[in-house]
């Protein structure tokens, strides 16, 4: 599992605080706890700051790089704030993201296009929010095409599905993880990466619940999750769900976790 | 998910006493605990007891049924032991179970052919234990084709596709699951029930790697489970699952189970 830590995003209350007072210790303490926590990927995102976000993108990618040789996922839609991360960031980020809406498609695709960078797909377009498995592989076939086209490996394309709440469509997980599989059997190499939070939407025991779609998700050959990387508990559902997926040889990362307490079950 | 409660069985010490004792009320008790918990069916087992095993079998049946409805699954490879317990039985069981071992079968297809009964259907035959999804459908095609021809609907048939301990090949719990997809996919209206705690013999945190295997035989199509109905997290597991994959409408099941506190997360 590609796991990239989603935690130093501005819309946290405390991380927009600490970008708004320059604080590099409480970033660089976020990036730390989140790389020994085993991220692939360290988020930044500076977003809410309208006319700052460059600015803001750039210094706190300097800042997790000060601390950490885990690249950052580079968050934002604004080719000007990712060009001003990547005038800092060393080895090879991950950007997040492009999708099929046409403004932010043209604005992306030019930064990532014949690039070694790993690429995060979403699957939306200005037609709306996709739904059911034949809208995203639609989505998926016309950006995974996209970003080829333009030299982009397969293999660095993360397809992010789009969750949808269940509250809303009682089929809308199912949709999600027949998506994912369909996405990884017609794209041989190529990943899916999403946050998953957004299925439980409404219902009570929400972290239980996410946990339990992540463990599905994993069966259909998810392999990327945007997330919290110190919630030991949805670690804990991941390391279990991909040795029971046969991706764990001997199960000597589920005995490791287990041992070193990374674990909580 | 149908559930088949598995606490009455006399190799669990405290059962093999009370079958022994002849000390109803404790039978009484773990009966009415997994009818309220929410089994489907109540599994009898008397098979440590070597030659008395039809008159303990018939008597089990006949003390849980004083207590409830919900039917008994009649576990035994022997007829004679069936057949005691059939003629005391009220309502439609279950047959836990028949197999293509050569004897097993030749003993239990009189017994269940042309009935209602339900029949667990065990994926084993003289040849050992089967491995990949290949063997197991093989396994699986005979003895549904078996039962059908002998009058049981595919219906009332539960083919148990036999877990392996996945720290014996860490590829026995995808071959599981996938055997599970492909006998609901190959027999329509059949269903699917096993025990599943086999998969984790051998490594650390059991339960916790049980609890998630069923979350992902559920996302394969499982439907029916042999276990402990008193297992809260477990069952929480399964209510989650089962909403996430679209079998509960409104979520409402999921809603209400965790309003009852059926639920443990």
């Amino acid at each position: 599992m590609i796991i990239i830590g989603e935690l130093i995003n501005a819309s946290r209350k405390a991380i927009g605080a600490a970008i708004e007072a320059q604080d590099a210790d409480a970033i660089k303490k976020v990036a730390t706890d989140q790389a020994e926590a085993g991220a692939n990927y360290i988020d930044v995102n500076a977003g809410i700051f309208v006319g700052k976000e460059p600015e803001y993108l750039k210094w706190l990618t300097e800042t997790v790089q000060e601390v950490t040789d885990v690249p950052c996922a580079i968050d934002s839609p604004d080719p000007r704030a990712i060009e001003a991360a990547l005038e800092v960031h060393k080895g090879t980020p991950m950007i997040n993201s492009i999708s099929l809406e046409k403004d932010r498609y043209d604005n992306l695709m030019p930064v990532v296009a014949g690039t070694d960078y790993k690429v995060i797909a979403l699957c939306m377009s200005d037609d709306g929010m996709p739904e059911t498995v034949e809208d995203r592989l639609k989505i998926a076939d016309e950006l995974v095409n996209g970003l080829v086209k333009n030299n982009v490996k397969v293999e660095n394309i993360f397809v992010d599905p789009l969750v949808q709440p269940m509250s809303v469509n009682n089929q809308f997980g199912v949709e999600f993880v027949n998506s994912v599989e369909a996405i990884m059997t017609r794209f041989p190499g190529i990943h899916t990466a999403c946050g998953l939070s957004n299925i439980s939407y409404g219902l009570p025991s929400r972290k239980f619940m996410n946990q339990t779609f992540m463990v599905m998700a994993i069966s259909k050959g998810l392999d990327g999750a945007i997330m919290n990387p110190l919630d030991k508990k949805m670690i804990a559902n991941i390391i279990a769900a991909e040795a029971l997926a046969g991706k764990d040889n001997f199960c000597m990362n589920y005995l490791k976790a287990f041992r070193a307490g990374t674990f909580e079950v």
